[in-house]
Order: structure tokens, then sequence, then C-alpha cells
């Protein structure tokens, strides 16, 4: 593997320089999200930045060669280079967003973590993972700072929910037709963000928590909701509108996933999801909409495989801070979602297909393992 | 294994003349369900019943020499065999109580399978399994005959909710303790009921259904709702009061245990949970209350076994009906849960212990497997 210095930091220091010479120019309204005009909406899912103080955090898990140069800023400066070469609609920030015991200011971190996005001004969503609250900045802390920070997509809660939730950060987004089309007051594409927690706290079940009753109800009303409405109005589809899932820890069904029917690498002795089974891919398969599901939490895995229809996919560990690899590259996950030719009003139908594929932070930014996770079959 | 004829019968024909002389004399009050003076309270467990058409209904799997003389009517004799001798304070049926196919009216085949027990004016629970509704009684219509049967505590679904639930049958049941004792009136512990469905209607999942969201958010809240009761109300008790869950399917998690950590028997290839795992594992040991789990459906399993500090019980087969095993007799499950002796008003405390043990319809009615499910260490 090359040094990472020659490519990354210089596009860094050319990107920054970049925008102190346009500042704002970029910025548009976030809401609501649409297709673009060319049929397409893709999403940048980046995974377990594990930012902290920025140049004086080192990285972990590099070359000896490298880490005197190494620090929060090439992941700042891979957010760069990746946002540059796909041009995304969206980016996902999949939880430990943050590595908040190794930050001295969590706000700082959160700002600096995600400050090429909003400096790029696209429409970003976040969700927690189980370092981002490691400082004096609670969970609901945390995500109280993010949801007021500039171009973000991502909600503290539902609020129509007059009952308790469990966690900070459940909320859905809707990706509407594009404009001047026939459905651009249609949500073809449904995203879905959980807070899958951080530790248990009940004594007979060690390490990860789960994700709740509270939020398994709330994602089945609005999966009700959101269908019920995709079939009525316009044309009154027979199927759902496909949806994704954000969250950060692995479900356990990830574990029935091996080689032979996964696409990436599982190179962790095993998955790190919860130790309890708390339905949530049950709630998932009986809604029916939910065609792939997105987390992070186990850097060196990287894969998507179909369990029951359902792609469960991981991006693959984005942050120099966090643990990883020497010399296999960070990377991140890009989905794209495109809808069908058609002879109508604005030229663009429902959803056509769902692909994805993996940027590595290495020389050529390299393109991985592009896969179709769905294809419209109506 | 001797005949049948001899001791089950014979008992029945007693039984059905001793009661025509003193009709309704054992006749009371259903609830409150209170502990006894003796500071006991007795659970018999009877799954699997598969009762349809009474003495035209053949027996399965029973010896060649059995076949001519057995039918339903076994079912019922054995009833009351084990009735007569535990004296249990509540009975409940853990589902498939009748077989509705082989059924001609199944209000009739209802009366006619919890006969036993509304004769005697024991109080009775009931939830639906997977074949109480394959007849003209929809799941919904077989539940709405058993709630309005004499000297039941089952119920048709809260009330006090108003979201719509899952299922027919879910509800809670609290044992408050002994008369003029001074936790007279305090739960001392929880009784939970769930309709755990029949089949998947999810095109990519094959088998059993499962329990649902609305379902873990109503236990959820209820448990919150006693442990809070409980906690507050009278001395303040640091831990909750000990809960039992009683439903039809087993748990994915029955599949964790093996002979090493259970006590009965597996003999079933495998455990015929659903194909998803919806999560009511996770939310039981959340809760943490519940201490035992009581279900049925594999009528050749009979063990208990901890996993996670809970107990995953069957009862094994009841019925004769039902899929069986000649040689290896019908069967239930009884609970026994016992008091603290205290030196206060009404000499009875808090729960001390609960034990089981199952009833085998054989020659002398025999106790196995005795064992002690849960101890207050407090």
């Amino acid at each position: 593997m090359a040094s990472l210095k020659p490519y990354s930091l210089t596009l860094l220091i050319f990107t920054v320089l970049l925008f102190s010479a346009s500042a704002n120019a970029k910025q548009h309204s976030t809401l609501p999200l649409r297709f673009g005009q060319n049929g397409q909406f893709k999403i940048l899912q980046v995974a377990d930045m594990h930012y902290a103080d920025g140049k004086t955090t080192p990285c972990l898990d590099v070359f000896p060669d490298q880490l005197a140069t190494c620090s929060d800023l090439n992941t700042t400066a891979f957010l760069e280079r990746v946002i540059q070469a796909e041009k995304p609609d969206l980016v996902v920030f999949t939880g430990d967003n943050i590595f908040a015991a190794d930050s001295t200011d969590a706000a700082k971190s959160l700002d600096a973590a995600f400050a090429p996005v909003v400096r790029w001004g696209i429409p970003w969503a976040a969700v927690l993972g189980n370092h981002d609250q490691e400082s004096a900045l609670s969970r609901e802390g945390v995500m109280q700072h993010i949801v007021q920070m500039e171009g973000t997509v991502s909600q503290f809660n539902p609020t129509a929910r007059g009952e308790e939730m469990d966690g900070y950060g459940n909320y859905n987004v809707e990706v509407m037709g594009a404009d001047g089309s026939r459905v651009h007051n249609k949500s073809l594409l449904n995203l879905y963000f959980l807070d899958s927690g951080d530790y248990s706290i009940v004594p007979s079940v060690s390490y990860y928590d789960w994700i709740k009753p509270s939020q398994l109800l709330w994602f089945q009303q609005t999966s009700t909701k959101l269908q019920r409405e995709y079939k009525s109005e316009l044309d009154g589809q027979r199927e759902a509108a496909p949806g994704l899932v954000y969250f950060h820890i692995p479900l356990p069904e990830y574990a029935s996933l091996d080689s032979s029917n996964y696409t990436g690498v599982k190179q962790e002795a095993g998955i790190s999801s919860a130790d309890v089974n708390s339905g949530f891919f049950a709630t998932l398969v009986e809604a029916g909409d939910v065609k792939a599901v997105f987390t992070g939490h186990d850097h060196l895995n990287d894969f998507c495989g179909d369990v029951s229809g359902i792609q469960l996919c991981y991006a693959g560990g984005f942050g120099y801070h966090a643990y990883g690899k020497a010399g296999w590259p960070r990377r991140a996950r890009v989905v794209l979602a495109s809808l069908k030719k058609s002879k109508e009003e604005g030229g663009w139908g429902m959803l056509e297909s769902i692909k994805t594929w993996k940027r590595l932070d290495d020389e050529h930014l390299s393109t991985i393992h592009v896969q179709t996770l769905w294809t419209n079959t109506t």
C-alpha cells in the first residue's frame, strides 16, 4: 500500500482552499430529498469514523511508516476524496462517528467529523454508535447536537409518537420522485434510521445493546403508513416502495451468512451483534418493504448477503482512529437507487434497481464488489 | 405400558357420577387468584389436547391393542385424574386445545375439552395454538368463545390499550397474597398469556407464526407497571415479583439448550419455533421479572432448561388425538409457587421458590423430573 500522505492530505488542502474561495456556494435546501433529473439517488455510507481531536489524534492499524503523519485528518481527507468522486445525494454516518473517549470536546469532534458534508452542502444523516457518548456529552446530547447542525436530515426522534421511544435518533426520510415528474410528490424510496444503542444494562447479557420493542413498533407503524400511502396514491402500486435501513450494530442474522452467500469479506472472529435477538429482522421481514440493512461496528467485515429476501450489509471501517488492518484500505459503501424510464411526464417512473459497491482509500480510490441488491420484478 | 382403559376410563366414569351428585358444589369466584392458606399456588399446564368430537375421535400413536377403545375421552379422563391428584389452583391450557380440522363443531369441542375444569370449578386460562381455528370458528371466534366460558380467567385482549394488538388472548393475571396476610392485596406472582399465532403469512418465511411487536410492547409495558407497583407499595421490594409466561409455540432460544443443561427430553428433530426470531426472549430478559416460559407445540419434547436466567419449559403432549409416541405416556406439567413463612400477620411473605414436575398418564400417574426453577435469593 502506498503512503497515505501524497493523495489524501494534498487533496484535503486543495479542497479546503477551494471552499475558502466559494463558501456556501453548494448549499441547498436539504428536504425533501428527491431523485435527480438523471433518475438516480446515490447514498454514501460512512461507518465508524471514530473521530477525536483532529490532527493530534493518532491512527490505529496503519503501517509503521505512516504513523508519524497519520491522524483524524486522514479520515477527513478520505471523506473529501470519496465525496468528490461519487457526488452522493446523501451521506449517511452509521455511528461511532466520534470516538468520544479520546475527544477533548465532543461537540467540536462532531463538528470536525461532519465538516466535509457541511462544507459541500450535501444532505446528511447520522445515527449513534456505541462510542459516540463516551465523553461529557450523553447520547441524548450528541443527538441534540447533530440535529441542529447545518444540512442534516437527522431527527432526534419521531415527534408524532406520544409514547416514549428507546434511543435517540430514530427517524425516517422519504426520497421523492424527480422534479417535474408525475411522481415528484411521492416517496419512491424510504430510508429508516435507528439507534441500536450502546451496551447491555441487563446483568445476564454481556456486551452490546439492541433495538427495543418501542422501536420495532415505530418502524412497523411507519412502514405500514408509508406502504398505505404508496399503494393508494397515484397509480396505486401493488408492491411497497423499497426501503433501506441504517443503524450501527449488526443484527444477529448477519451471522447466518458465510462466504458462499455474501459478497465482501468477514475478517472478524464473529458478528458483534447483541447477545440476544430482539426481533428487528423479523419485523423487517414481516413489513416487507425493506430491501437492505446497512450497519457498521465490525470494521473488518464489509460484506453484503441475502437472508430471507433482505440484504444484510456492512460498510467496512472508514476512520483512521478506529481499529482496522494495515494494508486493508479504509472504505465506504455506496448505494445507487435508479428509477425506471417512463414515457410519461418527467421521464421517470418507480424504482427499478438498487445497486451497491465500495470505495477504498487507496491510490485510485478503487471501486470494488459492485452488486445488485434489488431489482423491480413487477 | 398397561392398557389405558382400566385406570383412565374407570376414573372418568366415577368422576362424572360424583359430579352428577354434587353439581356446582366446588364452584367459586375465579378472581382474584390468590395464594392459599398453605402459602402455595399450584398451576397445572395442559398442552396440546387436540380435542375433536369426543368418543368418536380416535387416538394417535398408542399401541395397537389400545386403538379400539381409545378416543378423546381418554384425554378427558387424564385431565380428571391429574386434577384429582394435584388439586391445582389454576389450569392453563397452552393451545391446540382442539384439533379443529377434525371437529364437527368447534364450540362443542371447546366445551368438551375444557369440561373437567369447569365441572371442578377450578379457575382456568387458555391461549390459542396453531390448530384451534381450523374449523368454521376463526381464531377471534375461538377466543371469544373461551372468554365467555364458566370459570375462566382468560381475556380476549387488553382493553386499556387503544392501539391494535396482534393475536387474540394476550392478557395477564395477578396472583395475590394469601387471605388475611399483610400482602393479600399485592400480586406476588404475575402470569402472562400470549397468542403466539399460527402460520407465517410472509412468503419468505415458512411454517409457524411469531409474537409481534405490539405484543412485545404490551408485555413490556405491563411488566413495567407491575414491577413499579410491587416495588412502591407495601415494603417496597427491591426485586420484581416473579412472572411466568404461557403460550403455544416455543421460542427459537429453546434450540440453544441440550441434554447437558436441561431436565427432560428432546425427542423431536428440531424445535418447531418460528423461522425468524421476533425478539420476545430479549424482551423477557430485559424486563427481568419472568423466571420461566411454558409452551407446548412439540409433543415429544418435555424439558426445562435455563437460558440467561430464564427457564424455557415444555409441558409435553397431553392429548390422545395428538401425535405422540406409544409407550411414552401423555403428560402434564405442574408448577408450584411457595411463599416465605413470615412472623407477620397472616404468616406468609413474598415468594420463596418456584418448583415444577410432570405427571404422566401411566398406571401410577407418575411424578417425574422434580426441579426448582427459581429461588428467592434476596
